[in-house]
């Protein structure tokens, strides 16, 4: 069992009103990689310039990430800063992209990538997503990613993404601009008519809806008190929704709704700090003892009672 | 077992993208009881002028509520109107406010009101919610609304009322300002230091989230293709809360959370028409078949296939 991702590996400049950090690990492909490969087996396909520590690399290959498909060049590391509102920790506001060694980045897969069961395309220009999927033999499960930024410059390629994959993941705001709705409902409906099984929206603090036919289901996000940089939540998202179903082998929707809930708790935990810090520690006890937790959040008929780490005391103070 | 409401009774110009109603039966006390009144009896404590149409009294007295704290007075009745834009379908852009006799309204009780069992302090000057919370002898269940309003207005005087009462319910942006956070974690610790046991934050389209004593519940709001009124989302949420509460004689956190979805159910309903047209012929077996999606909606473990209203044909067409 293996997850094949393709995406950025970045140095982030990151404010939040909380604090701030310079040329921090970051991109999609590392928050996933990190998260995924508390998991499963995680095959990277990314690029990196002579400015990017080598303590990251030995850092994800301590991990068991398999960094074959890592090319390292001459060049410049993708940069991003963005920055963090206090009314508004759900979206970035981007400061600064440079694209350096990523502007021509050709996403090559190694031949044993080729076998992987499950593909992870992070955000990326979408003619490199089609070139991704080119590669691969036949994976079981497809996951998309996008942004608003290839919805405007190239969306008649990425439709045709959409019509290749199993799962299309998106921001609320990127499904709603994609089908040029304002009912997820409808952004939903429009995404599944071209051909994948589910659309899965990510809507940041309030949580993540999976649509597919006949079914939705609904997950909160978990409710912390201290958030410190929301940065890579959508993309540990996604390595905890993927990283689940390719140990349990299985894809089917019940197992995709498990999937959902991991996916909100490693989101959750991204969080709590800067960069991938909190991951660098967290352990799948951590994250089955948070998952359990959801279960209670939206049971109607259980207990009330719920000993949650940070709710625990709230009439305490 | 009866509810008390005392709030406002109006008259509404509403605009939505979808279409217009101009001097439609409104105000916070109007929709509750119409609501409220599915589940059990309703003693409504309002003020109303002569422009008031005769048919709008016979609709409530049509649905069984008990009139006797209907203020008729020589003026003109609350008159409301507002906005809604298509991004932002959560607010309601304010347009004109038009006091009328409720600039001068004085919540006073007939005498066989004075014992309901419960107790909905609707969205009015806090000097006027103390008033009420004075004249009501043992109420098993006091629950409060507020606005942004009262908050920046007289917070210490709505301190004072929420001090008193049993359930706060606000919207998840008045929660915050009341707290002055921006985590709602936070803000409901502060609150429920104050006296209260539950607060309940109405978070529109994004669900709604009860947090107590080591107890936190989230319910989402139910998957809508077609709004086209959000006006009385959240006073028919708090009559869903509250009526099932009422009917059920239970007041146990266990009970408020099956409560919560009620509320859910019945203001996912309101917001399918303008003014209380979709209530008019709402049926409880409806609020029934409803509710129970929410399970299937939030259960991990359950079977998938969720055959809604409007979900059901997602990916058919």
């Amino acid at each position: 069992m293996s997850i094949l991702v393709v995406g950025s590996v970045a140095l982030d400049t990151v404010e939040t009103p909380f604090g701030r950090v310079e040329n921090a690990l970051g991109g999609a492909a590392t928050y996933f990689s990190t998260a995924a490969s508390l998991y499963t087996n995680v095959k990277l396909v990314a690029v990196v310039g002579d400015d990017f520590p080598e303590e990251h690399v030995e850092f994800l290959r301590g991990r068991g990430v398999d960094l074959t498909g890592l090319q390292r060049r001459h060049g410049q590391t993708f940069h991003w800063a963005g920055r963090y509102e206090y009314d508004n920790l759900n979206n970035a506001q981007t400061l600064d992209t440079q694209l350096g060694l990523f502007a021509e980045f050709d996403p090559v897969l190694p031949e044993d990538y080729r076998d992987a069961e499950c593909l992870f395309l992070a955000n990326i220009d979408p003619v490199l997503q089609l070139k991704v999927l080119e590669q691969v033999r036949r994976p079981k499960l497809k996951v998309l990613d996008s942004m608003n930024f290839w919805i405007s410059s190239n969306k008649p390629k990425l439709t045709e993404v959409i019509s290749k994959v199993d799962v299309v993941l998106m921001n609320e705001g990127e499904a709603l601009q994609y089908a040029e709705t304002f009912s997820l409902v409808t952004a939903a409906r429009t995404i599944l008519a071209l051909g994948p099984k589910v659309v899965l929206a990510k809507k940041g603090e309030y949580g993540a809806a999976l649509f597919a036919d006949r079914t939705y289901f609904f997950s909160p996000a978990y409710p912390l008190e201290v958030v410190k940089d929301p940065t890579g939540a959508g993309d540990t998202f996604a390595a905890g929704f993927l990283g689940y179903l390719d140990r349990a082998g299985e894809y089917s929707l019940s197992a995709m709704k498990r999937a959902v809930v991991h996916g909100s708790t490693v989101a959750s935990f991204t969080i709590e700090d800067y960069s991938v810090d909190r991951l660098r520690t967290l352990t799948m006890d951590e994250i089955e003892q948070r998952a359990d937790h959801f279960r209670h959040f939206t049971d109607a008929d259980g207990e009330p009672i719920f000993e949650a780490l940070q709710v625990s005391s709230l009439a305490g103070n």
